[in-house]
């Protein structure tokens, strides 16, 4: 095993990576040719010797940790970025959950044949090299690297520099047993070079890596778009709204909004704002804001004069994913006008409408422009687990490639095949 | 109708794009609600007009070509510029055609039900704005518009300068066929500030664009991934090979290498690269030079030994896409060695391999990596319209989202739906 350290000047950085580009590229051919059985092999292996060596990984981290608490790093950060055994444990379970999964590549997607005999089909094939710039979280690494082994693709990942110990350590654990069953260690590539060249540098490496996935704020998401060359799929932000309609049924609809809000408020899945039906305002918000006492409220005027306590809601308000126990409400007048809000300050990701009427319902599914539209269901739901993909790498915002919750499937593409007989052209 | 002129200065073509991109957004939704039968009516009527104003649409394109002619433009370029009464006619059948394709929006791609009992479907919708740039042949504005709006997406179209006039008024008979329909004649926008700034902004219109496809040369590509913000689709070069193994009919190889190569050598799925298998270049190689005498061939050492009046074949001609009838050589040792050539050379296109074994069949269709493999079939089956999608917007040499042609389903994304009664997450 050879661990991934950097220790040319920054100047090199990209040569670094090119070189390290093509390891992965050539582990990538290899790793689109092995069995399920071989890649599986590998993530079980992983998962052990994670657990295996436990206390390790732990002293990594406690100076990774240590390191963060001097830098002064928010509660928040520190929590996401401490391991203990029970959160490796999980990181070992995901590996061999993610194992367990049917694999994708080789699945014939569609096929037919042509009139002059020719068989097309389309095969479901690893999308080659994936990279994964993300935030502090050290199972991102294993988990995401899992997703990416078994869709038979090699990954570049290229971690925060508050987790780099973790990390580095974990990469090589799961290199190792790369290595153990015979496939390339390079399939699983750590770019430890954490300058904002290597950032730059990474998002354009052309004709080395065929997908690049942020997993992380705004601000990364808007460097990727100005400066990557790369295709890229969007994980962005989730404004999402829930929308109580005039026939709902008040107890559900307090259940799902209050379980939208609350359940988990600071993930991108969580509502940020309740659109309410005129008709139903009077009756459904006093209800609601009773469960929801630990929620700070913004209202409009309508809103106010139904709810006093609330304060006022600004146009940022409707416009902002709290990830907090904050929402924005507004009284509409009708559905068309809740529509009208979401298509304004929605950011598309997951929109839900609570309802009895069928035409209503219809009518959100069809006309709201989101990845998820749901009825009567909390929009904690919009998840790789909950919606069955096993496992998700990340929840597209974007509409080409993959949309909503992405698993294995969308960690792969498409080759057409067509088998002849000698067939020309006329 | 309005049609759709810019004469502000070129400063405010941000503006001028922001405002019409606006318009092609609202029109977007509406399309996204239309019916197939509508959006039927609108191509039928769009045809129909175009024929009728063959002559107006003529004296239009004689404006385009006479300027193209004192600018000096090749006779080639000429060619794909001039309009004809049968070229007309031939636009007007695309749209037609299209208008019989069935609708892919509203398709339930797939679903299924969880343990909690939400129902999940993936629908699939438009994507909304697409917009295209593309070089001087005027049938690409009806094309591309007449699979945008069967698709339910608006259009925003990017022509050339050398094509403007022909382009205004093609534009300009869609957008009156959509008003007739009571469909929003903003669904087709045409760019018509051909700036390189009005390029840069196109390509930077997030929020806007939700897909653009680049139809051009090598320097439009990399200026889309230098400078593009918003998703894009690669439709690019075509270095496509036919490899001859051991094995083959030399009969059908000699058959599939001479269409491959010059059935139409100006198109990106012509052969440009022909590998052979030593064990059968002794016969072969002679065979096909003499069905090849319109070719010019570039070969290496092994190739001229057998064939002594072929010139030497450089890297730079084996890493070449001639679109011209230039062939290059190269006698393999075997199928690994053939692989290998076309994972060097080759842009993920079109791969050919000739050949009776089985083994080698399976192992070029699973080991080389482009967008199309066939076995013993010309690559210039690589075709929208070949593999039976009816009509194409283009090949896509990228991996996400499309690889290879794409038809309407290309031109959509999904939409997950989730239908619950009540449920909310533990």
């Amino acid at each position: 095993m050879t661990s991934v350290t950097l220790d040319q000047p920054s100047s090199t950085v990209h040569d670094w990576l090119l070189r390290k580009g093509a390891l992965a590229k050539a582990a990538a051919s290899e790793l689109a040719k092995a069995s399920s059985h071989t890649k599986d092999q590998a993530l079980l292996q992983a998962a052990s010797e994670l657990e295996r060596r436990a206390e390790e990984l732990l002293s990594h981290n406690e100076v990774d940790y240590r390191r963060a608490q001097e830098d002064g790093a928010t509660p928040t950060a520190l929590d996401r970025l401490r391991l203990s055994p029970s959160r490796i444990h999980q990181m070992a379970d995901g590996l061999r959950q993610v194992a367990e999964l049917p694999d994708p590549v080789g699945e014939v997607v569609d096929g037919w044949v042509r009139p002059n005999g020719l068989r097309i089909e389309r095969v479901r094939v690893p999308l080659g090299v994936v990279g994964i710039i993300y935030e502090n979280r050290p199972n991102v690494t294993s988990d995401a690297a899992g997703l990416c082994l078994k869709s038979g693709n090699a990954v570049m990942l290229r971690g925060s520099a508050s987790a780099i110990e973790s990390n580095s350590f974990i990469a090589s654990v799961i290199r190792s047993s790369l290595a153990e069953v015979g496939l390339p260690a390079d399939a699983v590539v750590l770019v430890d070079d954490l300058s904002r060249e290597s950032a730059q540098e990474f998002m354009r490496l052309t004709g080395i890596i065929d997908c690049l996935i942020p997993r992380g704020g705004p601000s990364l998401v808007s460097s990727v778009r100005e400066n990557a060359t790369v295709p890229y799929i969007i994980d962005g932000d989730g404004n999402c709204h829930v929308y109580v309609d005039a026939s709902a049924d008040v107890e559900m609809a307090t259940r799902i909004v209050v379980n939208s809000k609350t359940q988990r408020p600071g993930v991108c899945n969580a509502a940020e704002s309740l659109l309410v039906h005129a008709a139903i305002a009077d009756e459904f918000l006093p209800k609601v804001a009773a469960q929801l006492a630990e929620v700070e409220l913004v209202g409009d005027e309508r809103t106010r004069a139904i709810l006093p306590d609330v304060g006022v809601a600004t146009e940022e308000d409707y416009a902002t994913e709290f990830l907090a126990l904050k929402l924005s409400v507004a009284v509409v007048d009708n559905l068309d006008a809740a529509i009208r809000h979401i298509a304004r300050f929605g950011t598309g990701h997951s929109e839900a409408i609570v309802t009895r009427d069928l035409e209503s319902a219809n009518r959100f599914v069809r006309e709201v422009d989101a990845a998820a539209v749901l009825v009567n269901a909390s929009t904690r739901f919009v998840d790789g687990g909950e919606f069955g993909l096993g496992a998700e790498i990340g929840i597209s915002t974007q509409k080409l490639h993959a949309r909503g919750p992405m698993g294995l499937r969308e960690l792969t593409s498409v080759k057409y095949v067509v088998n002849g007989s000698g067939q020309v052209r006329q």
